[in-house]
């Protein structure tokens, strides 16, 4: 059990509990988010708490996977909103607090033809 | 540093050089393999190996994060085939060998209006 690792587990309790006084309480002031999927970067925790605030929709979300190691942590979550189901994969730097995010939301695709030999379908 | 932190960097060390020998001796016998984005699975290491031999395309790797801890690492590799890039995310569990391996594929979109203010692009 890192202390990261424990930010980061009342990093997405707050966000659930829409605390943002306890979500701002687990960041470093100059983190820097990233979504290499859009390019799009926010940096500070001004503006981070905001963009979390302001996200729109009735949004649940749930940690399914956390790995951790001194200095980095790694989550995969179940986010909802509404009947969308969606995964968010987040890797966070950081020492007491977080200084860094990088997130990945995957969504779903039709696998590729030339495989069915292989796979099975769930 | 994990026994298992070790076997996933000789796996993907293994891939990149189509060595599939080596790469199959990284994975327990009765690995499953599932690709949550088109709810696909692949049980067995023969079956698992023969996919990646498969996998269409001059694609090449590198890693470019691993987070590890006793029975889970996990791997954000930089995917190229040809002129496409790709990020990987691959959630592995596991002790000495790979017993099982989650994989997300996230793909660049568009980011939603109405957060302007607070974004930079890259």
């Amino acid at each position: 059990m890192t202390d990261l690792r424990k930010t980061v587990e009342r990093f997405w309790a707050a966000a659930e509990a829409r605390d943002w006084d306890a979500f701002a309480g687990t960041l470093a002031e100059d983190v820097v988010y990233t979504l290499p999927q859009t390019r799009e970067r926010i940096r500070g925790r001004e503006r981070y708490v905001r963009f979390n605030r302001e996200y729109p929709g009735d949004w649940r979300l749930r940690v399914e996977r956390i790995v951790a190691e001194p200095g980095q942590v790694v989550t995969w979550i179940h986010f909802t909103v509404g009947l969308e189901e969606m995964y968010g994969i987040s890797f966070f730097t950081g020492t007491e607090r977080i200084d860094a995010i990088t997130d990945f939301w995957p969504e779903p695709y039709e696998p590729p033809a030339g495989r069915e030999h292989l796979v099975e379908r769930y």
